[in-house]
């Protein structure tokens, strides 16, 4: 089966996030590719991808505008309807919006026609509400939530299995 | 197949649409039955239910708080993960809230572990990006949105059968 | 007193309304310029400016990237802080998501640290409650949402000159 | 000045930082009291208030359905139009959803016709983007974040002194 994550990253830190979510799926045995929107995306095979998790820094309590803008503009190269669809965000404070962040994007994931899943809070804990976030000014919350990253590929990646097979 | 609208109304407009997205999954070939929040509401029909959608009247530009009062409190007796989850929302204005009312619901369903579904622009004319709305203080709106809401009740119904099958 | 109205526009629909909003302002004695975000911007007018308000199409259910982008990368060139802020939409459909594009734009202004107001329910008719919303593609509701945008600007503009004086 | 912070609390955490909210305000000369909305809060002083803090705990990643209720069915007794507003949150998880529980209150006090502030990042650190949020289940995040709450009280109280005087 395969999955893509597709993220905008600024300082890096999304983009490590993006990589532990695409380990956390290969665990489960799928086929992973992660994308920049400032990559050259392949197209065929994010057309053959049974779901793609999106990744974005939190920027003024919502998503970045180049991963909004990637959804507004560049996304209908590619065929996302039906798909299983998620978000994830990184942030520096707990006050800071990723919810806000991950939800914008969601919304426009809808508007594609894809199925928007996150887990939610079914599997017990970690619960991950609307998708995985990571606090890099609170403590040690970003490296602590690599496993909750990890584990969200996981899900996701069996979820999408159960619901369209290998 | 399996499904079930839950709504709550005040006026009666939102059971009136309940029941119209009712009819369009009939239409495909569903089983359906539709209950207010305030019915005793079947458990073991909603548990063996391939998708449920969720409406609301808009107030303070928000979903009621009757019906997140329901997803938050009584929600627990009903298996809802992994289901398909839908959302609609009744307003009196364009600029009444609508599309946050349905959002908001769609936020909980997640937390459930539902999978989200709209269709979004994916079929084309009309373009339903979170759910139908049905304006009533808006020329014809109100009655003009039948027909769509009835749609929106078939594509559901048609993605649920395609991702669970009979 | 000095006010501003900030826009994108893509089909001139934006911008139109932007210019009703700035008469509404002007109708209660105030000065107003009327920006888009591609235009260059004066900020010594700005940052004198008691108000502004945002406006957006409605695209992906959300605000448009280009006022995202505005807002995260350009608005630093601005004095936001303090003064009073608005939002407003334009879209097709009722259902196309107006309410959360103007609301994603009003978060933006929070961390700004604006105050943002709406006048909500309070005047009676019209209700505005997060902004006012013009939909091209339901009967007539362009031509008649004129007036309420009109009546926006009015309100918003006696607001800032309630809080801040001339 | 006076001022209010209204909040529902289930296990006490969201009613102790209503308490130092409070407290961040009397730290700049106001007169505050704090209600729970299971209180009889008195209207007089409500109405007399310059403004007004709600605190919701964080439930399926947006405010709970009791301060909804409240918001929707008990707040009409209190003349709220035109008073400053800010919101809280309390959460467990920084995946939690205390961001959404923020702005789905900031969106029914548009309605009310308040003036919606949270400072965001205009005063350096810490950044309050929509209001200040302390997560339980975070390592000491509950507990150092008091100083924030108390912080946020007390730029509440300053902007509302500085827009209504005493």
């Amino acid at each position: 089966m395969k999955l893509a994550v597709i993220y905008y990253s600024k300082t890096g830190q999304t983009k490590e996030m993006a990589e532990i979510i695409a380990q956390g799926m290969r665990n489960v045995g799928s086929e992973v590719r992660v994308y920049s929107v400032d990559d050259s995306i392949n197209a065929n095979y994010v057309n053959e991808c049974s779901g793609i998790v999106f990744g974005t820094p939190t920027y003024m309590a919502t998503s970045h505008w180049r991963i909004t803008q990637w959804l507004m503009k560049e996304s209908g190269n590619f065929s996302l309807a039906g798909k299983l669809g998620g978000g994830f965000a990184t942030a520096h404070y707990a006050q800071g919006g990723s919810d806000s962040a991950i939800l914008s994007m969601l919304g426009m994931l809808l508007v594609k026609g894809m199925l928007i899943y996150s887990g939610g809070a079914t599997f017990g804990q970690p619960f991950i509400h609307h998708g995985p976030v990571a606090l890099d000014a609170v403590g040690n919350h970003y490296e602590d939530s690599k496993e909750m990253f990890e584990l969200f590929g996981q899900r996701f990646a069996e979820k999408a299995f159960e619901l369209f097979g290998k």
